[in-house]
């Protein structure tokens, strides 16, 4: 079965019966809505590298299930080795999008899920690892997209799933019957949901034994009875609507976040992953987090590079680009990408087999990686508004810039005084200044700032909770250890 | 002759022909219109506060030129006490508007051409401080608000003024008339050019004498004939114009940014205050910059109050306020705005006055103030994202939160499902929950991340322009012969 | 009373039966003892600069309490310019010494003892104000160095005073007598003492109504019985004992710490200021901090300018002073020690008077200066070293230099040798090359590194102690409240 | 032929004639000199570690000459598997010492030798690689320790080598015979080489045709005629005379520096690997400072790792390991210390093979690597210093601890009253305290820094080196054509 095109994958959403919400109002040609568009283009962009030669290695794989050719998207990671492509993979749609692509949480969410539901039947007997297996290859087989859901809303975070006042603030069973399971609840922040053909369902949090009923894993089709969306809006959202592909600054590609809401969802048994065990919830998060840690060493670097990219083009066009103050800038917003990339590589190689064989991430240096990633990007936007110049945030809007109404003592037109006054060295058109600068703008405060900064402080966990884990992995016994032998200090005692 | 009141202030604008496009079109009745309104409404708090009494300290001084009780943006510094005060009240306006409230320029521009036509005068016999003070006595009687404009578009910056391939990239005289001048060119970034009265024009580089024509410094009322605004477009604009009072962030309001064109407008010669002194042109650029940098450290400060505020609340809301780890971020981001704060209050209290009389700030410290303002913000941004939580970025529209469309199995509306979801704990509204997200989204990457983060960058001169300052104040030939004191260096030598 | 030369100070120490261990010994002659006396000759600066006419404004003031001309340092600061001056005084000190000049604690002890001792006899009617004042008058007519000692070694730190295993690890009263008070304990880190003529003693944290006999303040002589000082030692300290002028560094000037041992001290009744009335031990240790954390804005920011220099000597010898990297990192170095200065002058400048007349400096913005003097001075250091190079670390010892001892096959001595490869450029000794990479070592890793770096960090207490006083004088609930205006939050219930 | 032992190896040094200078005099018993063994020991467990059966795969492994089992000290990394191993070494042999172990900068003069060596033959038809594998082979086998010496003296820096006034100020040839060339000049900041039984010298900046004769490369043993040492001087070296094992910090291991001498060298034909092709002097300083900058991922995280849990066992010893603070500054630690090492296993990770066949570093990564050890050491050591507290630089000596001199009025020890006012908490020996606290002296201002910081900024290069690689190797082009491609900027003219 040969992989789908862009154009394929397009068309097969709309076979979809998907419901979303905008503005509070359904939206029933969501495909071409303008808002929406650019996140299925980023989609597209998946399943439109698969298809070129040069990026082949990076793009595809051979499933270690059926031996098939499949995307990378949806692959069971073999080798250290793979988990490096993974992330050159998602360095070179960030490079070609400049946005979140958001088809990673679904290939993070396979590879949790599959090593978890391997631990929990081998202690339980169930048959969730089979159930996967054979959803799995039905993924890699049609080359379907599917979100990785894990954010539940919360409500009182000082409460656990099952002293909410609403049960349904985590996603949970409500009836079981004895052809499947009916759930209810939501997941908040989703990026590829809108975008994909199916979901994975899976735990935001460790839960105790009164959570049994929040401890819950399945997949379901994203227009699955009783399923919808409401989106969420964006910096600067409507000014895709305005028909300019000029001041929308990534005129092409974008991403996006919606609520996905379960309304007493039928989940057939076939597709349920993880029902009631709840002590393998934590396992499913930390693994899922731990992927996903690492993917943020591959997508925002990618991103990083055009914003690197944009900006010494800025300088070029400002005519400054030689100026020592400007190349160490450049250097210094390198510098922090190329470490974001190196911690990416480095929890990628650092990996090793779980117990049902596909690879994990060094969960040390994952959580390292991330760390990294909610603080270089906004340094590195900073250096690029710092490069950029004020442009960035005042010249006029791309009508003005086109405008003939007229308003100079000689007949200028606002377009004239626009073009005239912005104007900078030889060579340098004024149109392509307004897209530098509008490029900037969206990266740093419009809609794509969402993703690059936002999204790289608070997804796949907000800091806090990298710095939870590094210091549980951190050995910090081992390194007291270390201290005192070379101290001198002989203590048989405790360690504390 | 009594302050104005905001209300007087607003009516006065409509009395003033001026002339703004926007979109490619002129705006009538630009008073009223929703995007340039909340600019408008800022500077009308500088008058509403002058007329409160607990704030009458802070916002009202008594002129130097004619006893008059003044609002204190109209005056002339007095003291280092006065200096100290400019700084509390710029806080205080940040606090009450979380945007910049562009009346500032003004004031900093009539402290840096009253000294600087002292000397001019003093040097050439010429008459612009007398012509000066005539201006700024009407100003201060009328209590008019008066736009600094200095920032010209510069066209390829590697070449001064008369050697551009367009003259007037940088405001210059071009025809010298017997009872006055005539000027053509522009001015970039211009924050209180359309709320203003008046403007003030000033050069923005030092210049040699081939660029005489380019030294020129006058003033004219806004709406004088050949002069017009074309506006600047910013992050989020449009949500203005949806009639929402949530989603928009800070709905009443906001900063602003426009491109002032001088279309051959002629200037009487009682409005000159250079004219081809082109030695003057970098004095009268450095006095400005060094009070707008100054500025910096109080009305950014009081905007920093404000977002501090909002993390705090938003923290409050998500019922985390008492994590040792939030607590933190609130501490750094306060230590980091008092910082900022007690450059601005230092700079002040080292101040002395000119030969003119009035009082300028220390230099090395003022650019030591902006420099830091060209990074804290950005980091207190940061940490207010941290705390915010991605929600900021996710949260559905207002428009959601109160739709009426029926979305779920049991009749439940969008409204209800978005209420039900993004309810936290006891006591927290959704609706309270959306204000504080939605604040601090403007905050962070709206409209008034452009006043917050980009012009804390590029106001009052970019990051580079301070350090040269820096440089050059820093008295190292001093600093390195207390080192040959202390390490015992006797070199009767040059000092390079 | 004619204020004290320095040589007459360092007599005066002579007269002193003070108690010195080092090394396990008693140390006789302890004024000329190589490693205190640079110590001696920091406090003898603070007499010499005091005869100079051109520091009188900063060095001397007028008593408050007598009318009289008294060394600075002794004085109560009767102004917020009183407070600004102490701070350039403190600056200048730096700048002569490149060390801790250690006097400072007296002075600040002397500000918040007198303002404590008013408000606890206005409470309880005791006499401590009187028996203070006329204390301090004895101290200015006198001209004498007093200690402020305040660090307690506290023991086991979770437990209060009245719950350690042994009562003395903070001083305390162990016997009351109607003519006064015996004393046990030590305090530790304690600078200014081997030099100081006199000690005032005062409680190192809040305590309860069971910590009565630890909340305790009084001064003694520094030889009074019963009382001996254990000197700590320092990096580098023995090359002190080398008699090289080069390879110390910093050949006349240094800092120092001792352990103070309180052994069964007798103190008379005039000299006491706290007995017991233990509420009152939080608010001396809290304004004592805040006047010692405003004299590191000042003290410390006098080094580092001496660290820029020799760093801007180092590159000039090195003949690189003209890259743009180096004089970028130069600009950053008075960058962030200007910095640190404008918090020092900023809550000089907002100080307040005290309910006894004397001014404190603004205790929220005093513990933001600490707070960055705990940061800056690591970069200051970081960048010294980086411009210095490695040579600061690897080069051969002074006595290499001038060794006679053949090594080359032409008759060559060491001293040859070294002087031809550590040849720079011409007209650049060896010699003063040493001088300034010793200078750096000293002040970068060497003796001078424990003042400039650990102290900047420690001394006047922790960083974490800072950031709970941001905490506490940040008024976050205010700043929730300019949030909940400008986002339209009503709200009536509580603010928690 | 067996790896020699770590004794075989302290005794082989006993057999070579080295002549090493300090102080101005001859050492002859240089091996037992205090001040120098702890340099010999670091290299001694380089030694020792490879006997270890646990150990093993990362200490050894098969040579690529010879199939034998060698050192990986004396490896040619075959794999980017063999780069990642050195790494790991490199952190173990850290943790081991807690210092710079020094032998490592021969392995990487092999590495950059052996494919440079290659490259020139291939282009001159010369037999450097022959001789280079010949004398490989012969300290593989007798597994010995080999220093990498490149840092020239470089006397006036704005000139090249041939137009230095002392054409010594870099080696060079003096005398070309029909068997050998007679070398001159110096090699400055030498950390391996007094322990070493050879040293490769290389160029160290890439030169021009008039610089042939500098463009030197050979290998001489230790002892050659006409070569000497003149031993550099560190922070606290002298402590290690005191025969104190507390006070020094880290008994047993330290790093050095010196200043390496050839005054008339005589090399044989056969120990020549570059003489004159001036052109491949660059190369061979790229590859061994890219695998410099490499390693420098691993030893320092090693001497981290020790630094880190220092600081946690000081936290424990003061009681306070559970504050949130204490808990977070060690995750941050952890975090920083983990982000180098990142850096050094991507770098690694990415490697690829040279036309000699032995495997390379990334470039680019290997200058992130290093660049990010320039910063991240001198936070981790402020960290630490912050943990430890202000008693790391002002506890009293070792001695005081021991004497039996009587201080107290009850018969008390200068020892009794130290171990009684420097007790903790229960169960914490002062004599331990005393441990960590010189221990983590030694690493943050005494012998150690040098290696742990100083060395960390300039060694393989000082920052600005490590900028200019990455500007160099960051393709900014590449980076501009994909903003370009997002923003739709369609230029078919020149990129400049």
């Amino acid at each position: 079965m040969p992989l789908m095109t862009a154009k394929e994958y397009i068309e097969s959403l709309r076979k979809l019966n998907t419901r979303v919400y905008m503005f509070g109002q359904k939206i029933d040609n969501w495909v071409d809505d303008p808002i929406i568009r650019p996140s299925i283009n980023c989609v597209a962009m998946t399943y439109a590298l698969a298809q070129d030669p040069q990026y082949e290695d990076l793009m595809t794989a051979t499933s270690s299930l059926t031996g098939h050719e499949i995307n990378r998207f949806t692959h069971l990671h073999q080798s250290s080795e793979d988990l490096v492509k993974k992330v050159k993979m998602q360095r070179l749609l960030g490079q070609k999008t400049a946005s979140c692509f958001q088809r990673c949480v679904g290939m993070d969410a396979f590879n949790a899920v599959f090593s978890t539901t391997f631990e929990t039947d081998e202690k339980y007997g169930t048959s969730y690892h089979e159930n996967f297996k054979t959803f799995l290859i039905k993924m890699q087989d049609a080359d379907l997209t599917v979100d990785g859901a894990m954010t539940d809303p919360k409500g009182d975070r000082s409460k656990a799933p099952h002293d909410q006042a609403d049960p349904d603030m985590f996603v949970h069973v409500v009836e079981r019957r004895s052809d499947g399971i009916v759930v209810c609840g939501a997941k908040c922040h989703q990026t590829g949901s809108v975008n994909s053909h199916w979901h994975i369902f899976m735990p935001t949090i460790a839960m105790g034994e009164a959570d049994k009923d929040w401890a819950v894993s399945f997949a379901c089709p994203t227009d699955a009875e009783g399923m919808y969306l409401i989106y969420g809006r964006q910096s600067c959202d409507t000014r895709k609507l305005e028909g300019c592909s000029i001041d929308v600054g990534n005129a092409k590609f974008g991403g996006q976040e919606a609520l996905v809401v379960l309304d007493h969802v039928f989940i057939p048994n076939e597709y349920i992953f993880l029902n009631g065990e709840y002590e393998f919830a934590g396992m499913m998060v930390e693994r899922f987090a731990g992927y996903h840690r690492q993917s943020y060493g591959g997508c925002k670097v990618g991103v990083g590079d055009v914003v690197i990219g944009a900006a010494a083009l800025a300088a070029e066009y400002n005519g400054v680009e030689k100026a020592s103050a400007i190349k160490d800038k450049l250097i210094e917003m390198t510098h922090l990408n190329e470490t974001l990339y190196s911690c990416g590589i480095a929890c990628s190689c650092e990996g090793c087999p779980t117990k049902a064989g596909n690879y994990q991430i060094d969960l040390l240096l994952a959580n390292v990686c991330k760390q990294n990633v909610t603080r270089f990007p906004y340094e590195i936007v900073r250096l690029a508004e710092d490069i950029a110049g004020g442009l960035m945030v005042t010249i006029p809007s791309q009508r003005d810039f086109g405008s003939d109404t007229v308003v100079g003592n000689n007949g200028e037109t606002i377009g004239d005084i626009c073009n005239k006054y912005f104007a900078t060295r030889k060579g340098v058109s004024t149109e392509d200044r307004q897209r530098v600068m509008r490029f900037l703008e969206n990266m740093c405060l419009g809609a794509a700032a969402v993703g690059y900064r936002t999204e790289s402080l608070h997804g796949a966990g907000s800091p806090q909770a990298q710095r939870i884990m590094i210091g549980r992995q951190g050995d910090i016994q081992d390194k007291k250890q270390l201290a005192k032998n070379i101290a001198g200090i002989v203590s048989d005692k405790e360690d504390n």
